[in-house]
């Protein structure tokens, strides 16, 4: 079955989340929904004319906004599957943004949704996570990004 | 005269930007303004509660794009002020963003405006800025980025 067509969503388990990007509590966000799929964690989002960076082309800091929020959702995944746990199982767990290192390497039209695919690839002292993510624009890598996840909450 | 309280914002030379961070163009955008001041540039900005990403905190995402569009307007009044000329003066440029580096330091408060404070550290190649930037709130530094920006017009 595509996860992607079922409304099982990681940002759901983030419940009251006001985040620009990710909460589905901010009306006036991007409101991204993060999908668990085989092997790493996808996010597929269409961009609207008002996040245009340069015209019809998504605007860089929108997509570092995606990226962000995008990869601490699948550090959360990853954790809580590490530990053989079902989301929304306790405890629950947050991560904040270390480092954002991200290059753009084509622009990224704005016409159709991009595709985000993210992975963990290295955890050190239980709370540092690393994560690489590629953004897709109609099928082409148009940028990649490594970031650092902190575990900050636990509860 | 401190050039924040005038009208001659960076921004002001780039007409019919539509960018989601920088353009005056774009109702729903961030609508940054930057200043030339002394030996670097500087913005300082308002967020408003839609930008928060954990509760009272300015989201990451948001931070990103401030720095992304600020610095592309410190590259480009930086190789004007190069050659000696007056913004606005042709030929005009524009800067766009290569890469990306931003490390999250404290988190940023989002009740009072946000500082930021760019330049450019190194030029190769004619095309290939690098600057620094760091975000200050409420006088502490919060987040620190390098930047690398390619001259992409000339017209």
């Amino acid at each position: 079955m595509d996860s992607q067509v079922t409304d099982d969503y990681l940002q759901q388990y983030m419940p009251g989340d006001i985040c620009f990007g990710c909460g589905h509590s901010n009306a006036d966000g991007l409101q991204i929904k993060s999908y668990w799929q085989g092997e790493d964690c996808v996010c597929v989002w269409q961009p609207e004319p008002k996040h245009q960076g340069w015209p019809d082309i998504t605007c860089g800091g929108i997509i570092a906004t995606l990226i962000d929020c995008h990869c601490m959702s699948t550090a959360m995944v990853t954790a809580i599957r590490n530990e053989n746990r079902a989301m929304g199982s306790e405890p629950h767990y947050r991560f904040a943004t270390g480092t954002l290192n991200i290059k753009y390497l084509k622009p990224t039209a704005i016409a159709k949704p991009v595709t985000l695919r993210a992975k963990v690839t290295d955890i050190k002292d239980v709370r540092k996570y690393t994560l690489h993510c590629d953004v897709f624009a109609e099928g082409v890598r148009t940028v990649e990004a490594e970031v650092i996840a902190f575990l900050v909450f636990r509860g």
